[in-house]
């Protein structure tokens, strides 16, 4: 490093690294949008793959386009069989490291079998066509693992069901209820991005080199993987579980809060107010009722959210947490019957498209993403001593 | 974004994200290091064994150490019988997409059967203990995917032969030559880390989030494989081959130059002066010669970049512009019998520790590296309309 160093907050924290017109997050409106679009909007009255349309090709699609989109990416679910005769392999070896850990390496597959050349050498429908090709096999990849990986056959995907009804279709079997379908649907719908995070950014540095749809879309789903991410809405249900019953959660609340503790499900680092997504995901939520079962995980999640928001507020007076959308993504995805280990892969399935546009984006851009650092140690050059 | 939003530099150009111990770049001074010692001195001076335990443990071995070490790493150079099995599809399938497409997918699955953790959830050792398992198995993968795409069966590694002198052996199946072994491993160590290029920025960002080795090394691979990211040293030698013969490389030269063409292998985006692998490389590429055709090839190379250099300076005056790493590297692979279509691969097999080193030192940091995009598109909300 020389004297132009260029110092700035830890994390590049509101660092400025591109323009964008994909959309942003205004965190003290408890707003975001695709495109213009309010997402929650777009979750509430449009399929997910009129949403993908307009990420991707930048504006909603008519009727025309609607139905070539939707048969062009339906047909590529199908995965080619070279790569479905490795996915056995996959499962069994990516055993302990989990469903993202196979999907890395599946769709590192899937990209150098379909021979996805680098983003640099290909105009802008190529570089989407690539797009396409991943996000519509990402299900795929993901549910055959998953069954492969608890002992049963994958299901192969059909192509007559919208793409969040497969999705549920090929992850058990059986045609979901169209309530389940389009529950899931609205979650996808409204993660398909949300700002600058750190996978959406790898995704983006990788595209800046030039490199193919596939390296930039695995060194996205590498960063989903970490811990410090976030979105890991298994986590918030863990929460309710170890509270257990009703009687339980003002004690248990208070403790963890006194203790310092981080409680899963609450807190954003943008939002300053409730997180949009939640207050959808609540009612759909709500909408999901059907009986004694479903009513009493929706009512108990309602009244710990409650019951930690009012701790909170009178405890930690002035600090303000909201709910997040792990929280009642967790509760929408658990009564949809997906499996815990799934909701974060689930979560991927959607993310994966908000990749893709800002690939896409990134790709336009002939400017590699090259930071800098600064040395710290002690000065050289120190003599190599003889071995 | 809000009012807090930081402008910096296209790029983060300069923009310092992290502080390391590594080493870094002077381009002033055509020096660089590793952890204080000048990287060339240790090129020139040690094994790529000790250099691989400098950038990891933070000191250069002892006698004891470097026993110790040698033989752990050695003992990983052996993939395990579940990861070989799979290496064939990933050959196939990564037919048109290259070598570093297939060590994506085979060090992602590498990672998943060794049930490599999060990096947030892992001590010091545990972390350096993975990025050993990594690093030891990437010239078998590599070699072993290049020999399968070739039709050949890949070769078992051997643990009593030095790291470099092992991946010759493994790519071709014959003991190298020792001068060619020394060659390719001073080449390999200095060329394990060199500032904050995009694919080691990409491994830190991986690792800020707290996820595994794997994705951390798989993600920079990708970020490698980008046309942008430079260091390919076969498009050197394919200019050599371009222009044929001596009485060729004037015209050759000022037609690129008038036309305002990139001369692959020469020019730096830090250093200002030669690069000090590029001189480094040239000695070694001279030592090398032991008969007319490899004499031939090394005096086309010196009368090659001396003439770009002089017609550079004849007909823009002023641009500094400097033989680079990948001008004889290329030499010195193409003499030391490694096919072109390894070349950058080779660099990956020396980076991939200089990776590694830049993920142990960024997973000791809790802090994710998350900057902010700039919403340019037109003001939300549009309603959205019926489908």
């Amino acid at each position: 490093m020389g004297s132009d160093a260029i110092e700035v907050p830890r994390g590049l924290a509101g660092v400025v690294v591109t323009d964008t017109d994909l959309g942003d997050v205004r965190g003290q409106d408890g707003f975001y949008h695709y495109r213009q679009y309010s997402a929650i909007d777009l979750a509430e009255r449009r399929t997910f793959e009129d949403v993908w349309y307009l990420m991707i090709h930048g504006a909603l699609p008519d009727a025309a386009a609607r139905a070539a989109f939707t048969r062009e990416a339906a047909a590529l679910r199908t995965v080619p069989d070279e790569v479905r005769a490795v996915l056995p392999a996959i499962a069994r070896a990516s055993g302990t490291s989990g469903p993202l850990a196979g999907l890395r390496t599946a769709l590192s597959l899937l990209g150098a079998h379909a021979g996805f050349r680098p983003v640099y050498d290909l105009d802008g429908d190529a570089r989407r066509a690539d797009t396409l090709i991943a996000c519509a096999a990402v299900p795929t990849l993901l549910t055959a693992l998953h069954r492969l990986a608890s002992g049963d056959e994958p299901v192969e995907p059909r192509d007559d069901l919208p793409h969040a009804a497969n999705y549920l279709y090929m992850l058990t079997g059986s045609e979901p209820e169209p309530k389940h379908a389009r529950a899931v649907e609205q979650y996808l719908i409204s993660t398909i991005d949300h700002g600058f995070n750190a996978s959406t950014f790898t995704g983006r540095v990788i595209a800046s080199t030039g490199a193919d749809v596939a390296a930039c879309l695995v060194g996205a789903i590498g960063a989903l993987s970490g811990p410090l991410h976030g979105g890991a809405p298994s986590r918030a249900l863990d929460t309710l579980d170890a509270i257990g019953t009703p009687d339980k959660i003002d004690p248990w609340i208070r403790e963890r809060v006194l203790a310092g503790d981080r409680i899963m499900g609450f807190g954003h680092p943008v939002y300053r107010t409730e997180d949009p997504r939640s207050r959808m995901l609540r009612g759909v939520a709500q909408d999901l009722v059907d009986g004694p079962e479903s009513a009493a995980l929706v009512d108990f999640a309602v009244q710990v959210e409650r019951r930690v928001l009012e701790i909170l507020a009178e405890l930690k007076p002035g600090r303000e947490l909201h709910t997040n959308v792990e929280f009642y993504a967790g509760v929408v995805m658990e009564l949809c019957g997906l499996p815990r280990t799934m909701f974060t892969p689930t979560f991927a399935t959607a993310r994966v498209v908000g990749w893709s546009a800002n690939v896409i984006e990134q790709a336009a851009d002939s400017k590699i993403i090259r930071p800098a650092a600064r040395y710290t140690g002690p000065p050289p050059p120190q003599p190599v001593p003889e071995p």
